[in-house]
């Protein structure tokens, strides 16, 4: 399809169901300093992970559909939830390459793990469909995977409790079988979670390494980038316009968002999807 | 608008974000054993309390109509952030009659307080309205209302951790201003709260009354029936039947659904809105 605009001068897309994808982007703006982002955040139904597959592919076919509007060159399902549960369709379906969270993070994790132990955390969804497990077993089958879904999680975050001990007694408790099993790395796999990372050290003690996919998943697109011939290289001196839009418009999103992003997420857009 | 079933022989139709409604069912089948159900229950988009008002009186809206495509005679509520932020629009835009969650629980408050200082909890949207502040005042001014968003406390009840020693600590933290307030009644002002009232009553103590609007919407509910000569009288011997939509399909809402509901939930049907 012929584009208006250069391929490589494109944005890249990246979509949540809500807040979390922002630690994707990141590292986004980490390791590719030039590229232009543009961000769409499903608020209106968020969250995804106590959602049946049918309705999270669904939700992500509408937003990947809502960013090639936007004209971006790649898309990334910053969600553990719809990557585990509605990649697959999405790459039969569309043309534009995709980049999901849980390949970059199980190669993280396969790297790292000595004891071949390794430990998976989500959603409810992501946890019930079996994709880190697939993911990881692909690579290599003796490699044994505890998963545990920590629904209370992403609430706790959202409230801003991550330092309280509340938040530790309910960590004590979703990692027991975790501790159990003598995992020696864990795969945090939700995109809210590395706001619990401190938290998680604590509960877990230093032996047990935490994975969390964002810094491989900037990796992972830059790599694809480059194969696509869609890297951008222009150095014109202007910082790039990046974008946010949410389907419902909240003053947490901006708020929490910047907690996520590390600086000011602005500017926002409510859209319609 | 005429209808092919004889009006008091329709159904009535309730409607929530997802579950919680189902605590108010219950009472209906308690007071109104003759009137047949339909439960509407938009578990794609829930939860409705950490959205804005633009949204939840968008979605409310949708569910009326879906309700109104099958020719129930009146519809409540039964969802407190719904009918704190899109009531007054519900009412001005449709004819069929409506019953919120929210004037019957201040009823039942106001009767229940001695000391004229209410507490209320519930989702951040419902608190963030000021709905139960304005309908308190409307009939006392001089009642000291303490309104206390508790965001963590629908995620406890859905994990099905409402006896655990964690929920008591999130309850501590969250109920403190109220017993700093000193209220001697509580409106529980969300429909998955009535879940917590043996937790509830442990952090505040016998000498707060705990008031769950589910009895008190049914009773509002047989009221309006009869202005509107639209209770069903008859005694055909055939049981209601009833039936329940959700806009995703969850075993989960079939699970805990029957804890809610106090017996089976069934028939269910999946139905896009």
């Amino acid at each position: 399809m012929a584009s208006p605009t250069k391929g490589s001068a494109r944005p890249i897309g990246v979509f949540d169901s809500g807040i979390g994808g922002l630690t994707v982007v990141r590292e986004l703006f980490r390791v590719l300093p030039h590229e232009t982002v543009y961000y769409f955040g499903d608020t209106a139904r968020v969250p995804y992970g106590n959602k049946s597959r049918e309705t999270i592919v669904r939700f992500s076919t509408e937003n990947v559909l809502f960013l090639l509007h936007h004209e971006v060159k790649l898309i990334i399902i910053a969600c553990n939830t719809a990557s585990s549960h509605a990649l697959p369709f999405l790459e039969r379906s569309f043309s534009v390459p995709l980049v999901g969270v849980i390949e970059p993070g199980v190669q993280a994790a396969i790297a790292a793990t000595r004891a071949r132990r390794i430990g998976v955390i989500g959603t409810a969804a992501t946890v019930g469909s079996g994709a880190y497990e697939r993911a990881i077993h692909r690579v290599d089958p003796a490699i044994r995977v505890t998963s545990v879904g920590c629904p209370l999680f992403v609430p706790i975050v959202e409230e801003g409790w991550v330092t309280r001990p509340v938040a530790r007694t309910i960590a004590a408790e979703y990692l027991a079988p975790l501790k159990q099993a003598k995992v020696d790395t864990l795969i945090l796999g939700c995109t809210h979670y590395p706001l619990l990372k401190p938290m998680l050290r604590q509960v877990l003690g230093p032996g047990v390494q935490l994975v969390d996919s964002a810094a491989e998943v900037a990796h992972h697109t830059k790599v694809i980038l480059q194969h696509h011939h869609l890297l951008n290289l222009s150095r014109n001196g202007s910082r790039p316009a990046h974008r946010y839009y949410v389907s419902d418009e909240s003053a947490h999103f901006t708020t929490l968002g910047s907690r996520f992003l590390g600086r000011p997420v602005r500017p926002v857009t409510r859209v319609a999807v």
